[in-house]
């Protein structure tokens, strides 16, 4: 194989089982002759097709049981992605059956309501797992919810947060992004069977019941108006996992960053069989997490694809819609192996508390400048505070000079206006957390009330 | 100026006034003084500054006012985005009432929920306008609702559609934009106020009856924790745009192509001074759909900014958030233009009908070819039929040959089949529309149900 | 197969045969251990190493003679991308000879300069089509270069060009792409063997003459210093490419527009078995080309990924240079095909010298409005002039009306200044081709000059 | 203004005063107005206009001197990019001289050929300040070539590198993407007069003497051919600028990650008036390299839109040319202000050489683990050695336990087989940096010998 996603030595590191089962090549193939098998039945009831040709092609529609050797000679031959398939089922039909498979609709009419169901399917496993990353970064949040650490901005040391409003705010933003695939589903998946220029004419008089039995029975809603050249619903389906990818994409990033040697705050979970770096023993590389970061960038690279494809000419226009057979597939492969490589990392995340504490005091009370020029302020001023404290933070930076704390203590004019104890007090990390355990309950609270139609969503 | 935005001479056709005062250098300000001054009065009212501090405060935040050579100069000097501006009003203030500006929030805060807010008053004039197109497609697409025209696959004539079908299309594809703009609103719509790392410390005790008073106050809502880092709710904005950026190009993009010299079948209003092509003046271009086109593929491009952005780092990264100061006001810019330029085109569109009608038949009947295979082949058989049919058309394609009516109706083994009146019948453009006029009725009612709650959005 | 580039039905539409060899999953492992075996070759020949090991290991680097049940095996326990192919190699060689294999490098000094050579036979095979596509627009724009046709802007018939200059334009373009991939030669055909964090400092004192030896070798230079995180190299490439599809696009979707039914100036050729639309039997789908503008966004699309990675951290950055193994072999595969297909239409291309005639004189001459005010304007003045002739234009375009040139020749002020025989040559297509014959020569000329070196560059 | 480029409180940060100048509005119209003087000077010549016309209109042709709100009037009225501005200078004009300006070209000749002229300017201005960045890396590189420091990869500490290695691997990536400026001169600097449809007919029988001797004056190449559909001459300057912009935010991010307080290896030289973070005193952002990676974004995505423009259709296609307005200044002022930034960043690096020491052996030693394996494999065999180290790495990152350097030389099993003092040689920081001083050489060489031509690349 070529292509690194079937690679049959690293295609299991860019695809889940489950997601490579959803777009394998035999299943889409039966997926077009499910569709094929359900409008026969739905026109034999309606009396435009007999009744024995609808059993008939259900009976025969089987790509396991196909002369798929046919199928590529003909595909050679004749570039068509559609009929070879169905004329491999009628050769198998008793007498002219098989000229009743696919009456009525167009080849994408077949194509594209099987890519819907691809995407409902993907969207399924997506979502079924992000939800298991939900629940999962919920539990920390509220184990930690009060643990400080070093909050940091422009990659600088800034004021205390805790580990579990990290946790709550990764949880918040999936939130979003589960929403979001919830909100697309009225829009996404719905089927077509348009016909060649989307009047449905091929359908003749049965049309409306025809489509929208087919539909019902699929599972998909029929839409008020083909969408041969609409590709929206496609493309929302693309910022939709865009969006996710970048938000599997920062967790995956931050617990990268975090597992730096000078940092060293969390760690990835160890393979059964981890092995490491030959030649480097002691180091444990945050891999799997770089090589999410990595899938995610694909994800959200194919946005770009699906959005030009959107200005598609005329009644169709393949220029435009035919990529829907590489990105789909690519973006729903690599983002389901990204979220579950990060199930798998946050599941058993190792998280250094010691480490997350030492480094909480690296700069050994600086966080606490702007309280102490606070407090200080209400006894000499705010300017002679600021100067106070600005000077002692200068002094501790200097090289082989004592650290903060100490000359914070050691010096006189803050002595004679706060204590040991009000200094202790005051530099003490666990009281400078704000509302970080208020914000985990919300983060909570809002899970559970939004969740409330997950269930429904994965039963759609 | 050196942006083309702002450029002096093209300026007004990259971006439309309204949209521009959104954008405005001062009116930002203004915006992020205002919400200074709600959140002073929010403070004043929960005794956390003193009332008079408000005060001053409301009576002083007013960019007009302030010295802005001061606030460029101390821009110049510290780079500081934020407190230069907060100077120039402390300047003005009364006594140190001026210190009670920006009391406990962060620079981020104010910066980002104004640009919340510059989203929403973009969301909502886009909407307004995609509304207005919507409604004017959808009386184009009943008054031709049965007028039959070519429908087009890979470019060539396929079977006929109907005009009315079309702009159906089209408005169908702009609804589920709209739906997808109301979508977004819960989570788009919300503003920040959490502080340097996000944990509302700066705020004190009264943290959240502040913020909360606060969002109400400016229309937006408090999510449950910050977003300094959670950029997937600019992201989800620039996706939103981006989506209606392909919509609106794919309009302009048709008009384009079914304007030119070949086909004719629509031309662009002429503005009243059209001067057109000073070398070739039978030329009328159709440059405003043209225009259009390009610029919604800024707007299409950049979502890949956005996207990227989410991968922030830690508690605030600026080397993803600061991009949307470009990205934001360029692509609601750009977006909102493209859609006005397009409501004048559609709202003016000279349609051909005779030209519609002449192109229709430019292929002498072929385009029933499927039509008559099917009822010459219940006579003679469906292969014979096939045989009989494609001859003929290969004769009518030979160079300065008989037209395929013409073959048609002399053909002795046709004539043996069906007569004349059967021929004509079956070859009636207005019975081969199929389901054109209920696909009409469904968009129409769709967009009506719909739409119930679009003035709720609009006055949100 | 999941991805379509890898499927058994469709990936002979996504990949030419060729180019799925360079990337073939194997394949990419024989040439990692070939390099292997170059570097042990040289190392022995230095005496790193023994000189029997060296042999060992060239006998046994046979992808085919490995057990890849084994490789795979290790592959899924321990997740390192090399060891387990170097382990299934030292199981084969006798005695502990095997552990001279990779003695000195990293991981990633094989898989780049692997990669690189990959980089180059891709290189070579798309340099080839580039030419073979070049030379035949070329003779097709000497056959053509007087031959007139509509020229088009703003898709309004403009002023004539000939068909030869649309020949040689698209031939130009192609010709600077060529160039580009001739002058990234020196910066992309780089090898790596710079270790761990890029000393070389695991190859010892030899690290030099080793490195230097292996290269030539190979075929490939030695860049000054390492380029583990410098991946503009990689980049490059990608952009050369980038540019190619941009080039391979648009002449493959000039002739989808031209091939439409109402221009009907090209059609693609047709395959020996080609089918076309079943249920519109008159159709002739301009399907090839279609698809290459297709393929062509995914390798532009690409560009973007690789230009981010180029933002890679510290010595070696995991998330940035694996998706290389994503994005190089994607592009490339598609790239190729899409050019090997445009190659096969243009070889083929049906022309239809009538309908250019024809389409020429579709607006009965008004494209020579522009000389004739002109000449007029030189009797009866500018203003004059420029009047008549817009008149008799408005008077063509109304409906039913006589065409352009009968109103011109009827109309009696323009017969008081112009005779009918001025007339006639004035409004003689082939008098307006301005230079395009010479343009078409230089075009030749300078595809010649600059050729010189093409097959140094086929041969490097 | 609106955009951010423009804002008069932001846009100093996005933009230099220098690459503003090269794109602003009136600039560009005097650029327009100079190719038109040259134009006439040259058909003056050649006997097509009268000399006292051509005399005329470069006296005439000052944008300064315009009416601009005549120019801006007729803008508004007829939409037309060019025709006001002639207007203007035509209304200066002696009787009617000024009829002779814009004598046979189109509209886009003049307007790309002086975006052209823009970006040839822009290139210099940019290889300047990549020329000045280059030679302080090279010097850097030099003062550091043997100063060690920890290498990373995956962040996590490696083996060791030198920090002159380090500047000189940029400086090599530098390097290489100044020689892709100088590729590309050739095939972007070239001019267009080729009319309408790029016949040249408009230029009349002194078509090719009259476009040689403007793209003379002008200092730009005439190619063999009109690129008006041809967009890969501005693609390419699209995609130089986005590999130049991948360097430099390589550059800028790895100071700004080196620059964490974890980290503390770098800091960005202080502005003079910096004032930092006003609540987080003790913080030193390192906003100007963030800032730098933000803006280096903006030029990589809009390589995309150049690509895209590629695909043009036919003859002119404003739908891809009109955005070159948008993203070449665009481009061409962020990437010089991102590179200007940087170079500000790296003239005044702050290096703690100290904490770069310190840091390096943070891990007591463990970055010798492979060397110590090696030599003690020597004495008591591979296996042992490894499992020793190994042991030794596990004890010494137990908590609160020894480092591994004292457990090291406490283990009796270790000391049996080496001396305190051979343990001390081999734990040598400065024995362990491989060749880095000698790639610290070729990198600086190297740059000799390229940057030989640079100063005619300036000069051209």
């Amino acid at each position: 194989m070529s292509h690194i996603i079937d690679s049959e030595f690293y295609g299991g590191s860019w695809c889940t089982p489950e997601m490579r089962e959803v777009f394998d090549d035999r299943k889409r193939y039966q997926r077009w002759l499910d569709i094929e098998v359900v409008l026969a039945g739905v026109q034999a009831g309606l009396g435009v097709i007999p009744k024995e040709a609808a059993a008939e092609i259900k009976a025969k529609a089987h790509v396991e049981e196909l002369d798929t050797d046919f199928i590529k000679d003909e595909l050679a031959k004749t570039g068509h992605s559609l009929v070879p398939l169905l004329k491999a089922v009628q050769k198998r039909c008793e007498g002219n059956l098989g000229e009743y498979i696919h009456y009525g609709p167009t080849t994408q009419d077949i194509e594209d309501t099987g890519g819907v169901l691809e995407m409902k399917d993907a969207s399924k496993l997506i979502f079924r797992d992000l939800a298991k990353l939900e629940s999962t970064l919920l539990k920390l949040s509220a184990r930690y919810e009060s643990f400080p650490m070093a909050g940091r901005t422009h990659n600088q040391q800034g004021l205390p947060i805790t580990l579990g409003l990290k946790f709550a705010n990764w949880a918040a933003e999936l939130r979003r992004g589960m929403e979001r695939v919830k909100d697309m589903q009225k829009r996404v998946f719905v089927g077509m069977l348009h016909g060649g220029t989307g009047t449905m004419a091929g359908l003749g008089e049965q049309a409306y019941p025809t489509a929208e039995a087919v539909m019902k029975e699929l599972g998909l809603a029929l839409p008020p108006t083909g969408w041969g050249s609409a590709r929206d619903i496609v493309a929302e389906y693309q910022t939709v996992l865009g969006l996710l990818a970048g938000t599997v994409g920062r967790i995956a990033n931050e617990i990268f960053q975090l597992a730096r040697t000078e940092i060293g705050e969390f760690q990835e979970p160890l393979g059964e069989h981890y092995v490491g770096s030959s030649t480097m023993p002691h180091k444990r590389n945050p891999e799997v997490t770089e090589f999410v970061v990595a899938m995610t960038r694909v994800v959200m690279s194919n946005v770009q694809l699906a959005l030009q494809s959107m200005v598609a000419e005329h009644e169709r226009d393949t220029r435009a819609w035919r990529l829907d057979w590489h990105s789909i597939p690519e973006s729903s492969m690599m983002l389901h192996k990204a979220l579950s490589a990060l199930v798998f990392v946050v599941d058993g995340l190792v998280i250094d508390e010691a480490r997350i504490t030492e480094n909480l005091d690296m700069l050994h009370g600086m966080l606490f400048s702007e309280a102490l020029m606070f407090q200080l302020g209400k006894k000499v001023g705010k300017q002679t505070a600021h100067h106070l404290i600005r000077d002692t933070i200068l002094a501790a930076t200097a090289p082989k000079g004592k650290t903060f704390r100490e000359l914070l203590f050691e010096n006189p004019d803050i002595a004679a206006n706060l204590t040991k104890d009000e200094l202790n007090e005051l530099m003490d990390y666990s009281k400078h957390i704000g509302q970080s355990v208020r914000q985990v309950h919300d983060v909570i609270a809002t899970a559970k009330t939004l969740g409330a139609t997950d269930e429904e969503f994965l039963q759609c």
